[in-house]
């Protein structure tokens, strides 16, 4: 399977359409995701093309990687989290929506559950919940 | 929190337990799920101690994402799979069951769902799945 430019990740990277970053560094990008099933949930990518773990390089997983550890210990400081679940998925049937490499990651509590998928969640909380995680990005 | 040696992924390192290896290099080791969610499902521990992404060094990270791609381009060989989901949890809010750290790599057709959580397998089946992989491996 190719990957497609046109993707969304793929214009967020470009700034072709809105996104609210929390971080990046010159190999990666850290987002909120717009249908939150937890408030602190955030995508990282890749700044790079590649459709998913399928295709993707080590160079692109490694620095991937490195900014997902660091969003599991900022979302727990941000949000006073118990846990963090990652999720990852490849091709329509792994449960891929777009077809750019991401990984999911959710802070957890004790005894929650993660929301519905496929919800729009609300702009004003989604921003609040940004500024929680660069806040606590500035210690971790 | 701290790394209990005697979770059992650690057992398993040791050999103490039983487990049905499908691949292994210096760093890392995959093993099938005994408590399978679908056909290909397999875990990929690092050899060395950590409970997980909160606290696994860089080095451990990268060692268990280069067989997670491996198990993964695997998967979709062995099993003719249409996707790949990966699951990766932190902590007992997170979902971790077992404190060492661990990703699941579970092979996916289209329009399947995944198997309730929790549930033996059927030991014969394991068996053929982790033949099927380990054939596979050969060319991956």
């Amino acid at each position: 399977m190719k990957y497609d430019p046109e993707n969304i990740f793929g214009k967020i990277l470009r700034d072709e359409i809105p996104s609210t970053r929390v971080f990046e560094d010159d190999d990666t990008l850290a987002f909120m995701d717009i249908m939150p099933r937890a408030n602190g949930h955030v995508l990282v990518i890749p700044k790079t093309p590649c459709r998913n773990m399928l295709d993707a390089t080590p160079e692109q997983i490694a620095a991937v990687m490195k900014t997902v550890q660091r969003m599991s210990r900022a979302l727990m400081v941000a949000f006073d989290a118990d846990g963090i679940t990652l999720q990852q998925f490849n091709e329509d049937a792994g449960g891929q929506e777009v077809f750019h490499l991401h990984f999911h990651v959710l802070a957890r509590h004790a005894g929650d559950r993660l929301g519905a998928p496929g919800k729009m969640g609300d702009q004003a909380a989604i921003q609040q919940n940004a500024e929680k995680i660069r806040t606590a990005l500035l210690d971790c």
